[in-house]
């Protein structure tokens, strides 16, 4: 088998953890798979470069903190290389550009628009194991590139994408994906297979076990996930494909993220195409926003809530009083001891009475909902932050128990 | 002008020393200067890069190890650009490869086989200031490779020779070349010119103020270099260029190296070749030698000492020990506790009685000689370390008191 294995930035922390992770992979090649490994930054080596910057320049262009912040994965893949070296193994590190990951010219939050794997085939060829640093690619101008959030996953399924891998393997400080966090609810289960979109979904509120960009490229190119622990590597996970297992229950899963804030935008002019003006205005600011709540108009006026990860929260606001003549309204109304907690199944707003019984749950728990939003599989309600884990809680047991 | 500028290390360390670097820079650019900054890595980046693959094999491959300590000059670059970037100036950060630094496929010791120049020159004509990582370049195989000891000064050159520039500058912590060391020797004087010949002498002697290799690339293009004081960026520096002053001193200087240990090969079989063949398995070893004393034959057997840097000692005796029956000696001794002393002048050998007056001092200042080295421009002795002090001052006061 082909098999692409992608390690976070806390697998490879230190000397010990890298000997660790270097014992997996010898194992797997020691079977006869051919292996292609991808590595985040060390442990705090980001923040710490971040930090770097920020004492000499506190807005750096994006181009140069991407030349900064490559550093740090690439000092990653050759530890690792070096690790695998001394148990005697062939080993090659690549960095982005050498593995031929080639990007828009977005710095800093780059899109993978090519990957020429000739390097990394002919690497595999040679029954080398290929050690790639993710999260960085490289652009037309030949200028260094990183990812932005996530990108190192994504450039595990970019790569088994490219090389038709046979499995792509996230290894997490988890066994898999569980229908809510074991940490927190103790009837928690481990999921054996969720679909893409379940899993994307999860991604998306906080389940915070894959990035969804990642696994949206893995949908579209067919690309097979496995979720696993780096503490457990014999212990199966989760896998992520398409066709998940019909007998399973109607939802996979409750999530809660609190990397969220709340926008109101008070008092708007009631007119023709606001809406559009306003989320124009946010999306030019490179923010992503989730649930959209837009009320119904009244004196000429009317508000729109949405809501924005907590990092966004500022860039979002100024942006918005930039243009507060043009958009024509009283004031922004901040709000972020807010939490988010979502159930996801895949065709479960086919099945009646899912979102009924979620209600029923946090109706006997006594959490108010703020703001409900649904899609094909999914259904989220915005509630007070100290309320997210009772409201996770009796979800879960509403339905797992 | 064209001026291509150098730094170190510890001219880098920290985010304070990178604001007052960037200061000399943006001073010369808004002179008008079109300017190419080649830098080291931070402080002590690259020791503990080192350190760090020696917790994981302490013995890598150098490949590896280019790429990780690749890293370091990375650092260097981004941050001084987004120092730049806060001073509003339009600037540029370039990776070795970027800058078109094309090396062989020599690992860690790697040499500069040609300076693809296009993307500098294009940044310059977009009167961008341009920061190059010094130290690496890339093979033909698209690997990072490291130029080995001196190495950014050799990218200063390289480039600077490229592009035809007008002066390459090294800014260091004196205010030039000294007719000897003026921390031990009062009476020790900046000379405004030296010859690249004298220059290199005095690098490869311990004088530690430019790599022979560096300056060796200069000669050979016509580089005109100049070695400034970082800390005071306005005096003028010392001139290295081709014709030095013909009027000055016989000698332009006293260096002393005390990174230099002697093995001595005794009981060596004496055999037509023996010191060819000796010398191969230094040099199969990747290893300088400098002095070299063959005593003459006799009861069928003589004895070669030479001398070579402290940090290649023990390789060397491991290589020779490993060859003891086929060259067929008796034993090895080694010495570390010795020092070089030189003197160094353009034209010195042809003025009569130098030598003597060399002599002369350490016999009154009552210094043992163990080995004499000339060439054309030097005298070298190899005394005992705790004279070397009191040997330089001796010949510096005699020659120029």
């Amino acid at each position: 088998m082909l098999i692409v294995k992608k390690f976070g930035g806390s697998s490879v922390a230190d000397a010990e953890c890298i000997r660790r992770v270097a014992g997996i992979i010898a194992d797997d090649y020691s079977e006869g798979h051919d292996i292609v490994v991808v590595l985040s930054a060390q442990g705090d080596t980001t923040d710490d470069l971040i930090a770097k910057a920020g004492e000499i320049n506190e807005k750096p262009s994006r181009r140069e903190m991407d030349a900064l912040l490559a550093t740090g994965e690439q000092v990653s893949i050759a530890l690792m290389a070096m690790a695998l070296e001394k148990m005697g193994l062939p080993v090659i590190s690549l960095t982005g550009r050498q593995a031929g990951i080639l990007t828009n010219t977005d710095y800093s939050s780059a899109r993978i628009t090519k990957v020429d794997s000739e390097r990394i085939r002919m690497e595999l060829d040679r029954r080398r194991i290929v050690i790639v640093a993710g999260f960085q690619g490289t652009n037309k101008y030949d200028d260094i590139t990183t990812l932005g959030r996530g990108g190192s996953d994504t450039t595990a399924v970019a790569i088994a994408s490219a090389l038709h891998a046979d499995r792509c393997q996230f290894y997490k400080d988890v066994l898999g994906v569980y229908t809510t966090d074991p940490r927190k609810v103790p009837g928690a289960r481990k999921l054996d297979f969720i679909t893409y979109d379940e899993m994307m979904e999860l991604a998306s509120l906080g389940a915070q076990v894959l990035h969804n960009r990642s696994v949206q490229m893995a949908k579209r190119y067919g690309v097979a996930l496995e979720i696993r622990s780096s503490f457990e590597p014999r212990v199966p996970g989760t896998i992520v494909k398409e066709v998940s297992n019909m007998e399973k229950t109607k939802i996979s899963g409750v999530a809660k993220d609190t990397d969220t804030a709340r926008i109101a935008i008070l008092g708007l002019r009631d007119e023709p195409g606001i809406a559009f003006r306003v989320f124009r205005i946010i999306s030019n600011a490179k923010i992503n926003v989730d649930i959209i709540l837009q009320s119904i108009g009244r004196d000429n006026t009317q508000d729109i809530s949405f809501t924005v990860g907590k990092a966004d929260r500022e860039t979002a606001v100024a942006a918005l009083m930039e243009a507060q003549d043009s958009l024509g309204f009283n004031k922004i109304d901040v709000s972020e001891n807010i939490a988010k907690v979502s159930i996801v199944g895949a065709g479960m707003m086919s099945a009646s009475g899912i979102a009924t019984t979620m209600f029923e749950a946090l109706f006997d728990a006594k959490v108010n909902i703020n703001m409900i939003s649904t899609s094909e599989i999914k259904i989220s309600v915005l509630v007070d932050e100290k309320d997210a884990d009772r409201a996770v809680a009796a979800i879960h047991n509403k339905f797992f128990d």
